[in-house]
């Protein structure tokens, strides 16, 4: 089936955030250079990024899957890491508003260069909203700050479930009003996308390979009997989508 | 305390759409008169929107709350008392694609000729949401048609309570992670703002006379002890608040 046929078969798409519409390791250790040259201090900043992002993200979330912790949105459980972080990193004197502006770094990400000028050719064409494991207040400013023209903000907190949760997937297509297979999932993480091709999305991969860093290992490459459109930005997306 | 004051304390202004937004009732006729064209037939289209409102959606609404009714979508419940209406009216021979399109003529209602300018004023100083009963789909499908800017859509559907319950309102703060004191509760309607007040909110009032009808009731004087804004459209309500 051409990419051109599924952009006629499709009403609204919902993207995944972090990595794929906002670069949150770049924007985060730009947050604490910002910080470093206020309180004269050198700190690594790219190393408490990874680890405010790998620990205090993924594997928190992972923890309330499995019911070892309890629900509380992202925003809530990225302070309780970064109150952790910040000494583990040698980090001092910075006051509760300091502290305050870092941890709001999650509602300030810069989105990657194609991702404003993609959306809003996407949103002539198509519904498009979020769909994050970010908490509703977080992604309403974020778009705020970079101009992310979001039709809809869809989020874990509105279900208390986080991806890849069943409920997470199932739940755009409840809000939306849209069969399952009229709503494509859209992220740079492969994982993601195979998990909502299991409740009929359809899907399409963005490469965001600097979101990884330097060192890091990149996404592999889609499995095509379960992505059906794999671009290398948000414009070739609108391309391939007919948008 | 004087507007300007008021409109440097709130951070996020949330909407009532019905009537204080969009114009539901000559959108209802406007599509009737649609079918009855394509139809042939004369229909009582004014009497038709008004049942429709004030039975099918205000009297349904107060039998969810009131728990002799299960909790349903604003679209569910609508489409009940649609299939109702047709039969009264003496409405015959519309095809399953009319009478959807009638249905779906609520995901289509016009904004106010003030609506749109106003809010593009207002989001450019303040978070500017939706707090309407109407569902999700319903909401973000309206903002598409009418160009409706904005930044995140709260509904009913999200706490499966209908304002005026206590959830509803203190879910804006919640979502938007705000203070309620920093929230403005925007409607038509003094019934919404005295009970968003109840609950915290700053409470902003705008005449909709013509939501009413030539015939109707229109609203009466708002009590200023609990309504900090009273304006005429949404370009002075953006007046009074500096945005």
């Amino acid at each position: 089936m051409s990419s051109a046929g599924i952009g006629d078969q499709v009403r609204a798409l919902v993207f995944d955030v972090f990595g794929t519409v906002v670069d949150w390791r770049s924007s985060v250790i730009k947050a604490g250079e910002q910080l470093s040259q206020e309180t004269g201090q050198t700190v690594d900043w790219p190393g408490f990024a990874e680890e405010w992002r790998r620990v205090g993200y993924h594997e928190q979330i992972a923890r309330i899957r499995a019911g070892t912790a309890p629900y509380e949105t992202t925003d809530v459980f990225m302070r309780h890491k970064l109150d952790e972080l910040i000494p583990k990193y040698g980090i001092r004197g910075l006051s509760e508003q300091q502290i305050d502006w870092l941890h709001k770094v999650w509602h300030r990400l810069d989105p990657w260069t194609d991702s404003v000028k993609g959306l809003t050719r996407l949103k002539k064409k198509f519904v498009i909203a979020t769909l994050s494991n970010g908490n509703v207040a977080l992604l309403t400013n974020m778009a705020k700050h970079g101009g992310l023209p979001w039709d809809a903000i869809l989020s874990a907190e509105l279900v208390e479930k986080f991806k890849p949760e069943p409920e997470m997937y199932l739940s755009a297509g409840r809000f939306l009003g849209l069969p399952m297979d009229q709503v494509m999932m859209t992220a740079a993480h492969l994982r993601d996308l195979y998990a909502s091709r299991e409740h009929g999305m359809k899907t399409g991969f963005v490469r965001r390979d600097p979101e990884w860093g330097p060192n890091g290992k990149i996404e592999g490459e889609p499995d095509r009997a379960r992505i059906d459109v794999a671009a290398t930005s948000f414009l070739d997306l609108a391309d391939q989508l007919g948008a």
